[in-house]
């Protein structure tokens, strides 16, 4: 693999100023929102509009052609009428700008005469050795150098997500969809047409990039199999790769054929393929964040012993059903453990495997005392944690004792955010993976603090569990791949933190 | 079936006075957060506190024996120690309080010594006539009675689900699930241990409940299971009956058989008696919610073809996906619905099904033209929309006609109510099932004006599809089971609006 930065695509998510088509005095035009997430996200580099006609929008200064610009241009993102184009990409060799995002659509999707054009943009753009992602894309999002080329808010933090995608609703949309979890993207592609970047490009990008942990894959089609076979083969050694593969059903299948070359194949082919190079398949876009929130996050297991911890009977019982339909075990505890918890626990509860508290005696044993309890037995390589902490229940517990409503809210936040700290900690403690679950939103305290400190807390035990099970599948695909090459090749450290 | 007022569960779900045991000046006391509830949702008749030492609890009076409360006791809950239930239960008997919910464990659940105490407060309650839910339950919600005997606060309006749970986190911790759909509970029971009372009883009150549009089960393993299956068989020719089964895993079987006379069994066995009695089964508590928004709330399907609109491909597409995979099919329109699609679809759009707008051109067309010449379509039996109208973007696009932020705003809102208006009419004009996704949450006010006109949005269109394929299951099913019946008995109408 050539060097990071030296990747054609490093430049386009890392520009250092850019020119920008189809920005104009129509706010609702498609540049002119492009262009308002673009400052929006605060990008720090000049920003140059170009324009035929208008003088200004925005209020700020536009220009006519390339050669006006005052300084040098890195990137070019065009949101133009497709017959205007070429010209302009013709002008960007011309005057050396050689990296560019053509999200104009009217090409390779539009029959005939749109891959004629589509023909024509590759052949200028090799012949000024210029790099582009799309036609027919969204752009890309890169919140480490606060680049959003899309037409949509990204609120989120930077994260450590890479994504590419064959749909842009899936790397934009979902930017509501990922608040509910606190994550975010380290970079994120909407491939489009893949004219010159296809989704493999991305995925070797994604691989060597250092805040990607996780590359999560929206795919219809695989237009180079082979390439895209090896790479991922030797990404999914060093970071996991989810994808959400909708090639295997007929409708899938449609949307594939209307690509040229696709690799597009039934399910189990299809599920072969991913095995064999190491990918974890996602069933639906809800799946692939949940799974990339776990895998992202958590060290990798040494087996599929799962402990649930629980004080409540039915989200215990839902996650022991789910552990044991997706491939886990839940073992029986050694003596020693059974001995530290028979100290631990309420009368009424169930020191088996869930262990049920059926309500907590100190909210503290619940997850500063048991937690490490389960996680020092050589059967348990992962715990699932049932969580329910509010804040207004916590007050009240604490207003009982006689404070003041003041004293008593900083007093359960102290509270919480210390029980959140410690729920954080236990996974790099035990180098075993812990998850959690809770029927509660980010606007419970708990939800955001164990969110933000890296804890995956899911919206249902089921998809808890599911996430934890990709996670234990991903370990042993890896080991075996790893295993694999290691006549051949130096097998590769875990890169992950 | 007796009348629904007769039902003995009607009066405990509705009773004119209650009196409580458990509650005391300790506020984190069960019985105390019990008493806060009811009184947090406005519980119209007397509440009597009963307490053998305290004078008042929360400023209000209480009273030592049923025979000093001045008025008439309908409704008896039992927060109390396990060792006081027996005589307090009999102290209810002698003072005709012949209904009560008993909170308590420590019963049957609890070997031996808690069986056979078990056994004494049934003898208690035969003895009297009294009618019982529990031991060990979470007690019950019926907000159009403004009702609440469970420790979780209930903010949700009344609604139209149905539950019986034999977990009682599933009728409690779920509130805050529900408030993210919008929806709430007609009737809920945790039926605990079940010693009286048990799902079959609370299923045959639910399949008589006015407000009960349809009725979630949680259920770990059945007791009677011919009378089950008679009551679940009869009710569901009525309304459609979700179940969320997890007896046919080893640790759903290990929770089954610590109840007595448990049918728990294989899943392939359930899946053949859910069948035949007219039972949707739910893989997770969240699609048992999903299906309950769509089942609750939609008319039945006549078939299987379903129409997709779309102005995102990835959701479109991940819908067709999903739709494929879950027996539904997308017809081919006809030439009429063509010629019709050809003059509202900008140029780049697909008018295959999906029907993928690419944009909005006009957003009116994508919910108000588009949807009736989709719905008129004899091979279209459902339609799913994927919805995004954030009221961020119309304030922009109306401010960019010139009017004022106050004024833009106010038309936005204006307009986005109108919209969601149109849409929420489609399903009873057409009589055609109408569902929609986004990953957008009640934050945006076009997700709480479909939710609260009854429209399901659902977090992803695969939820959405998945949800829409149960009702289509569903019709088939239900008319199955009128056909069966058509010689002996008289086939029963729809109840459902």
């Amino acid at each position: 693999m050539a060097g990071f930065e030296q990747s054609p695509l490093y430049r386009i998510m890392h520009p250092t100023s850019v020119a920008i088509w189809g920005a104009s005095s129509n706010p609702m035009a498609m540049g002119s929102v492009v262009l308002g997430q673009m400052l929006a996200l605060g990008f720090e580099g000049p920003v140059y509009l170009m324009h035929p006609r208008e003088q200004q929008i925005m209020g700020l200064q536009t220009y006519k052609h390339l050669k006006d610009v005052p300084g040098p241009v890195d990137l070019a993102v065009l949101v133009l009428p497709t017959n205007v184009v070429p010209e302009t990409l013709e002008e960007c060799g011309k005057t050396g700008v050689t990296r560019a995002i053509i999200v104009t659509a009217g090409f390779g999707e539009m029959g005939p005469e749109g891959r004629e054009l589509q023909k024509q943009i590759i052949e200028i753009a090799r012949k000024y050795g210029i790099h582009f992602i799309g036609p027919n894309c969204i752009g890309v999002v890169n919140p480490y150098a606060k680049l959003n080329t899309t037409a949509f808010p990204y609120d989120s933090p930077p994260g450590f997500i890479g994504m590419a995608s064959q749909s842009g609703s899936f790397i934009t949309q979902v930017f509501v969809h990922m608040e509910k979890f606190g994550i975010g993207f380290s970079q994120a592609f909407s491939v489009g047409n893949e004219a010159m970047t296809d989704i493999t490009d991305c995925l070797e990008y994604l691989g060597q990039c250092p805040h990607t942990k996780v590359i999560a894959l929206y795919v219809e089609a695989i237009r180079r199999g082979r390439d895209f076979f090896r790479t991922a083969r030797e990404v999914s050694k060093r970071k996991p790769i989810v994808a959400y593969y909708i090639g295997g059903s007929e409708s899938g299948k449609r949307a594939a054929l209307s690509h040229t070359g696709a690799l597009a194949g039934p399910d189990p082919v299809y599920d072969g393929i991913f095995r064999q190079c190491g990918i974890i398949r996602a069933g639906s876009v809800e799946e692939l964040f949940d799974m990339c929130c776990t895998l992202g996050t958590q060290p990798l297991p040494k087996g599929n012993g799962l402990a649930i911890l629980t004080h409540s009977g039915g989200p215990g019982v839902a996650a022991a059903d789910t552990a044991e339909r997706s491939g886990l075990k839940l073992p029986a505890f050694s003596a020693a453990t059974n001995a530290e918890l028979m100290t631990l626990v309420p009368h009424t509860a169930s020191i088996g495997n869930p262990v049920d508290m059926t309500y907590n005696r100190r909210l503290d044993d619940y997850v500063e005392a048991i937690p490490p309890v389960l996680l020092q037995d050589p059967n348990v390589h992962s715990l699932f944690i049932y969580m329910l902490i509010p804040l207004e229940r916590v007050i009240r517990t604490i207003q009982a004792t006689g404070t003041t409503v003041d004293q008593a809210e900083a007093m359960a936040e102290g509270f919480i955010i210390s029980q959140c700290e410690s729920v954080a900690r236990l996974s790099a403690r035990y180098r075993k993976p812990v998850i959690g679950a809770s029927f509660c939103t980010r606007e419970e305290l708990f939800v955001r603090e164990l969110q933000d400190r890296g804890v995956p807390l899911l919206p249902s035990a089921e998809r808890a569990i599911k996430a934890l099970a990709a996670l234990v599948k991903y370990a042993g695909i890896r080991e075996a791949l790893i295993k694999e090459d290691s006549d051949g090749h130096p097998s590769q450290a875990d890169s992950r933190p």
